[in-house]
């Protein structure tokens, strides 16, 4: 947790933010924390993981608290209950909800149920009540409650005009809320930094791991216990697999063969909850065939095109497009597609082999924000997303600024099915050779991908030291290894 | 997963326990499978854990399936979603709904949206939906809206009465699952073996890590690692603490300190998603101080006593009682309670030191179907829940049959709250010694946790090995380690 002032100041900059709504006729503006979330039945629950915007504004890491922000008054509250003697028998003796909310400087505290009526109160008295589009069941559940709106409304995102029944989440906050997370202070900066050095140790385990023989199993087992050994546990399942094509491959079934690529996308959340994210592919003998050797080069050389490009001013979409067009300038060296770069560039041959963005916001959540949605946070006002493969995938698009924190993922797969389906439909225009694409058939595939600040006048990767990356290095650590 | 003939052998059985019902008039029994539970945002979720009743009867371990057992045709269905291409990308190639079924040899597969459909159609035609209580929020949605009902109804659980309208949770299709779910088959005592052996790596490691200067939360790391490397994962959050007097403390700050006690309640789940669940207590510093071995050896007494008496016929009541009495008699030898021990039982002095049961059943669910209520799951009919401290938390009173999986966890803990109320309320009813009680305040608590199998003629320990638990051997081995 932060000190007292962060959450004091965040408040109060929402607060300022919200000013754009009429005066006197702002409303509340509403934060249910998470509740527990079970497992296979209640009281058996998946380790508790906070609301990140909870967090963010009340920084309170537990279930069964709930927030109000009067956005005319600007009083505060906290809700939540104290506990009594069968509560310290089970879970110890707490300090009180009032200390937890003076902890983050919020006036007021009482207990849970006090949310539910403020939320009726207002309503009844004709305010608007601002609330962000629910993620978890339960939140869905209560708010729909509350609101009286129906269960699927509660994720439709809107602008809520003052006076007006409130019937969807509340744009306004959503835009709010996005452009202060977006960019990351200080002591954020520094959180992300941590996670990223436990990304580091879980993705050096992985290396470590990846002997013939070994099950996949065994190696993400190794990994996600660093990151709950020295953080809150892994940012986001972890994807560990020698079919590096499928892009989120949850099955670890399978063992460590000789000749196959092994590729791991995986993070770490730190203790506060800021997550990492990298992505490295090591060959599973120690050593690049050479085709894999060439697509790994390439794949690496878009990876740090990108960071180089990384700067305030330039759009992430920009840079997306840049990494496209080089890496179909490598793979028009290889044979496997051919005509002029641009052209390509702009059909969107490069979804064909990386039918994914060059990265998204990383801060709280993984994917920043996702919850809130993906065009909120990761589009200016001015930018449409495409609906191409690849770059309609593209979640962060915005002009770069300083305290942005981005992902640079860029990669090259080669899947079969998609394959077929654009020689089928014939979407690739005949930009592609599909005949020297047969022998690729098996490859697998290769992604690469470090976080990234940017700076006052360009990019930092984050953590104190940059997982191994060259395929000359790798080569030769793994045969020290 | 089993075999194909497993689970057409147990639909099979449920059929004929819903036989009780009359005839053409029993409907329709239905089974949602679990849906992702969102961690921060939708997309990224919780490693996915399939309903326990889902799993034993479907045996398909993936979100997005439900299926429909038709009691009166005896027509059996399985609702899911075939892949297409985007899937393909993002998950890769999958098998066919209709193969999946095939797999566990149910005759009918159709597209999920086909579920919600059946069941309305079912309702619409007057026959009786049996479902049973929802766990998940996203279940608890969705029978809410397919049955018309409020979300808080779909938890509750009464008599079904054929031709009404059904609006809550079916009791009979829940008497059904629980007796056959109950009784342990060959195939899933291997599993629960295979669990333990699981968690007896993970305990051993714990206790090779319980060194002065460690962060507790670094040893619950490098447990977990151990779950996800062997198995599915914690078949509950870690217990491990140098509070043991506070029951479910998942708080993991503290580092390790000399002179005190550290308790750790932990399990795994095997990849099929059987439980284990063992509770050792060490001391820190490798030696336990006098009074620390005085209590251990009492709690130690009286989980052998509990296993020795374990055996068909007994119930877990009788043996709870009798692991009460034993301990208020060693208690009573070192002067911290005085009086008859009988009359001590019977006034539930016990619970001040032991505030929960004996023992819970386990299989797919650590707590063993507790989504279905306890007390169907832990009581025969002819028993009722006590009311006092201890007695009232036990979990399992039934009489013991041949196939039955229940722990044996005994525990003595010292809880200055509890303590202080009893004192302050008389509820010791003179029993209890509180003067020679003010010196064991800081003590915290011990509980020493086995799983055990009853056998045709008594009980076996599960797992492959016992963890060590003598309190000569405790500190024998942490003095080599």
């Amino acid at each position: 947790m932060f000190d007292t002032d962060v959450y004091v100041r965040r408040r109060r900059a929402l607060l300022e933010k919200m000013s754009c709504l009429n005066e006197g006729k702002r409303g509340i503006a509403v934060f249910p924390g998470n509740a527990e979330a079970p497992q296979n039945y209640r009281g058996n629950d998946y380790r508790f993981r906070q609301d990140s915007t909870f967090l963010y504004f009340w920084g309170i890491d537990e279930p069964g608290f709930a927030a109000v922000l009067d956005l005319d008054s600007g009083d505060e509250y906290v809700y939540g209950d104290d506990v009594d003697i069968e509560d310290i028998i089970w879970m110890g003796p707490q300090p009180s909800v009032a200390s937890k909310a003076a902890r983050v400087g919020a006036g007021n505290s009482a207990p849970y149920r006090e949310f539910d009526k403020a939320v009726r109160e207002a309503r009844a008295k004709g305010r608007t009540v601002h609330f962000l589009p629910a993620s978890r069941y339960y939140n869905t559940l209560k708010m729909s409650s509350l609101m009286e709106i129906p269960a699927e409304d509660v994720r439709k995102v809107a602008p809520v005009s003052d006076g007006d029944r409130t019937l969807t989440a509340s744009e306004e906050l959503v835009r709010a809320v996005v452009s202060m997370r977006l960019v990351k202070e200080e002591c954020e900066i520094e959180e992300i930094d941590k996670a990223c050095d436990i990304g580091y140790r879980m993705h050096t385990e992985a290396r470590l791991g990846c002997k013939v023989g070994t099950p996949e199993q065994e190696i993400v087992g190794r990994m996600e216990g660093i990151t709950i050994s020295k953080g809150w546990g892994v940012s986001f399942t972890t994807i560990l697999s020698q079919n590096g094509e499928t892009m989120h491959n949850h099955s670890h079934n399978q063992i460590i063969t000789p000749g196959r690529l092994l590729l791991i996308d995986a993070g770490a959340e730190s203790n506060t909850h800021y997550a990492s994210d990298f992505t490295r592919t090591y060959p599973c003998s120690g050593k690049f065939s050479t085709r894999q050797k060439e697509i790994y080069d390439i794949v690496e050389s878009a990876n740090e095109l990108a960071f180089r490009l990384a700067k305030p001013g330039i759009t992430y979409r920009q840079i997306h497009l840049a990494v496209a067009g080089h890496i179909l300038e490598e793979l028009a060296g290889l044979g496997l597609v051919r005509g002029d770069v641009e052209e390509m560039t702009a059909a969107g041959i490069a979804g064909l082999f990386m039918p994914h963005g060059l990265g998204h916001n990383m801060g709280l959540d993984v994917h920043d924000m996702e919850d809130l949605g993906e065009d909120y946070v990761g589009y200016d006002e001015d930018q449409k997303r495409a609906s191409q493969l690849g770059l309609g995938n593209l979640r962060m698009a915005r002009k770069l600024r300083p305290g942005h924190v981005v992902t640079d993922e860029p990669g090259i797969y080669f899947i079969p099915a998609l394959i077929s389906k654009w020689k089928e439909e014939g979407t690739d225009r005949g930009f592609v050779n599909y005949q020297a694409l047969e022998s690729y058939h098996d490859f697998g595939g290769i992604r690469l991908e470090d976080d990234v600040l940017i700076t006052a006048d360009g990019a930092r990767r984050l953590g104190s030291r940059r997982l191994p990356v060259k395929s000359s290095e790798i080569e030769e650590i793994m045969s020290r290894e």
